[in-house]
């Protein structure tokens, strides 16, 4: 059974909100896609928000852009921790989907993570379930310590190759 | 029977709020004040934007601050003109409170005014009510004369003091 | 008769507004288009916006970029409802326009949509009309009806086909 | 045993971040301070950080303000969750702290809340430690039951009184 | 005659525009103050701004706050040159002002000043009315002289006094 | 001999302040370019700007993008009125430019036009020198008189073929 | 003699740039101060930066607020490293000094500290003159463990005391 | 030995940073790079920079985008001059990344250059090491020259070519 939701207003948001189900994958944590409009569909979000917990959800991610109220919306339905994703605007970058996400009012916050920062939002959700789930937690130590090699391994090749050579080789992949 | 409705998600926007009411008086239009917060008590807004048109307004005014839902989501719920009134916060200025309400997703639109323009919203909607209300654009008309009115009578008072004199006389009231 | 005015200042605002005149058409509205700039036309754009009361227009629509003095140029010669539609900007993304648009002073208000927001210009303009004209009020339900109904048949495919395949097939569209 | 941490950079954020605390206790969780600056002092903040696994702790409260990097050192060194409180700067107004919060990197999230949203970042710890623990989640529960009445009490009076009186008893008090 | 017309959307304006015409003395320009709203008294400031060049004005100095469209409306009625000085506001800081001033469109230029700078939109009036009157341009040349004197006095006492001393001797002034 | 001088930092800046020529040759004026850089070539910079009077320069127009010191040091070095034009810069799209030349201190004032603005910065140094030149003020008005034809005209044409048939003559061109 | 140069556009920075004064003789550093505008004294302040090298000086730093051009037009007359330190303004908070001063182009850096951060920029000028310096790098080190060692005082003094007693008695002193 | 070290978050990075070190090259100063990241290996990150003294690194650059740490967590482990370099980010454009770097708190300064203002990094660090290498300050001041003749090189072929000839030419190499 799904123990993350993941939930955006529009399919045009998928791009950037399939990078969350990706790392969720990785990380040995099942997940459900969801696209409702919090304003389009009003009350279908409403009452997926309110079923969450019976559902058996841990945490719900939920990305928007603009006038971004879909995470704000499914805060105000349930007690879950939501994780919101500003997505990205062609007007304002993303600006205006960040403060409509992230100044929520004194009582119901939205964990909130950087512009089209999907990524972050699934290993922000893989920790919080990692407070009760050792071997999620583990699999997290070991994500992040394939991150750290990744970063190693580009040092050493670039000590060896030097820059110019390191960004041919780069370039030319 | 009120024709506007002056919702707001906290007494705190209350002194804000209360310019539309004082305007919307002076221009012969009923109103109700409602407090309602569209993140601690989403059903009761829903309710609220929903019983909107049955209960005979023709217009919801509503202003929040911050990660500013309140309008969008009363828009969500009604095909009355909503108009979102950003209110003033202490950390941005409003620029959230702006973005949230006027950068609404394609399909459900709110008539924004300006950061604390609770007045130019009670105008607004009297200016919409006046669409089918002669009575009503004529006290718009009536309104606006007395505005002019009032300029050119400083302008008049400052050709006749002098700037000095007038900022004196002024700050001595 | 054309209900609505659909004003902006250059030509080159045209593939912007051109969407509300789109929306118009879908709900039942006459509109009629007008170039003209509040500052190399500034008569003629005053005495449009004073004649347009009685020309029977209901709404004005009107779209501007940068220092977008013409929406607030038409409101300060109608007491009709103006709505202003900011024009994305190359060097400050629409900003500039908002501002200009949005920060009106007391007593003569625009009613402010998203940056490139025509689509809802238009929307809000059938609300408007919609508080007096039932059929104009069903066009709106119905079309919010559709637009809800596509937001559920992306969600179901996205259910069938999964992110991949569903991006796939999109992307292939 | 404190199940959250809330560490700060300096005791000048100690205001703003006490708020947390005082949320924490009314939901019936326990808390440790930590005055910590990831620059003055930073192998402790390291050490502080590494050690919070095995010290217990669920989740860590980190705030800082202007370029700041407590939340996401702290992110750094442990796979418990992070929730950072952007402070308010007396010269960016804390635009400065949320972008040097919100922003990370991808691989190492700060779940970020409003600026000097700290009430909030107690309130997502306990929905954090609530997804395993069916008593805080029954009190975050009651919590916002508590709030709701609160706005409903607010709104009944403000229908008994009207604005007037309201606005002059609040101001009263 | 006067030379340079002072024009403001509100006499709230005029504390800032005064400092204009103090300035204008000490260059011994004449001056004539008119508080006049672009959207109030739109009328009325078509027809100031139309008139300027046959009542002989040099220069219009036109300040505004908000969506400050007034020195872009006097520039589309004259060919006399427009300085616009965008007005601090309580919400954006005169950002708001300052876009709506400096960004005119293609055709129709307003020389902009700092937000409140009416002390330099003086200065830059007698610069251009300085092109062709030696004696304005002689003026400018003594009050910068001024200005630069001042300068060295402060720098020459700190010198003496050191810092402490200086700020004590000032906050005692 | 020439009347305005057009200088910029960088070659770079060449392509938009070329528009300024343009139209000061449409207007009549002669001018004159300089590549001069404030931080390269300072002594150079300082030099032009002293001698730009004894030159019989009227007017500078100074182009500059980022950190954009030249109009403000020429400013520094001369009585005539200098016209900045901010350059968008490819980092903050010339919100850096904009403040660093319209921000000016109180003594010395840059007029500022819009970022990219130099067309305009070309019709304001031709509206200074008109204060004094009836032939050129002539010139402006029937400049200006042209760019209000074209809008009507296009405003006719729109109204001939409609919007689609319009813009697809526009992009066929 | 003097190894630093602190240099300011007006006396009205003398209370943040004090600050550096204070810093600098913890530090054991010899300094001087000047008053000398960019705008009002282009000449003295070109000249003040060319002889700054033989003078001997090894940095300068240059605080100034607004269009912050002072520390960019040391930086162009010599090739000592120059720190700009951005001064707060009443208007843009010190956005326009932070984009005039930190967006040099290439060729000519200045190193830019915060806003108002006269404290960091005289550090940083230690650290400069460190480089080949011992003592002072030795002067810095015990600088830093004295800041470290408050921090740490703080946290010894929170724990002890609680946030409450904490915050009474800071208030009280 | 290197002199400077180039350290950066991520290789995606070293275009940008890889002018740094082309420049460094031309001043005869010696460079190592470092891909380190402040928050995938924080404590490889902690240990560069405690070794940096020791290693006889004169200045460190380091450049980072969004939540840019990096700098300041370098700054915190030692007391050489650290240069930041904030790189242009996707979403923010890298004022993320500079209020990141430029706001460090009260102790611990980062020496901040413009957005992606590698190249400047570099000739501040030489400026740096010039303060007591008589050679380097040399090489510096020749790059000086050849930059200024560079600038008069292109002035002088502008006023030979005319702009649409310069233009023409530019474009066709």
């Amino acid at each position: 059974m799904p123990k993350v939701g993941i939930i955006m207003g529009s399919d045009s948001d998928l791009p950037v909100m399939k990078e969350a189900a990706d790392i969720l994958e990785k990380l040995g944590i099942e997940y459900e896609f969801k696209v409702c409009s919090a304003h389009r569909l009003p009350k279908e979000t409403a009452e997926y928000a309110e079923r969450a917990e019976e559902r058996g959800f841990d945490v719900i991610i939920a990305g928007a852009g603009g006038a971004a109220h879909l995470p704000g919306v499914i805060a105000a339905y349930t007690v879950l921790p939501v994780i919101g994703v500003p997505i990205k605007t062609s007007t304002l970058s993303g600006v205006d989907s960040l403060y409509s996400i992230v100044q929520m009012p004194r009582g119901i916050p939205v964990a909130t993570v950087a512009i089209n920062g999907s990524a972050n939002a699934a290993i922000l959700a893989a920790e919080i379930i990692g407070v009760n789930d050792e071997k999620i937690r583990q699999n997290i130590k070991n994500y992040r310590r394939k991150m750290a090699e990744e970063v190693k391994d580009k040092d050493t090749k670039l000590q060896e190759l030097g820059a110019t050579a390191y960004l041919e080789q780069k370039g030319g992949k």
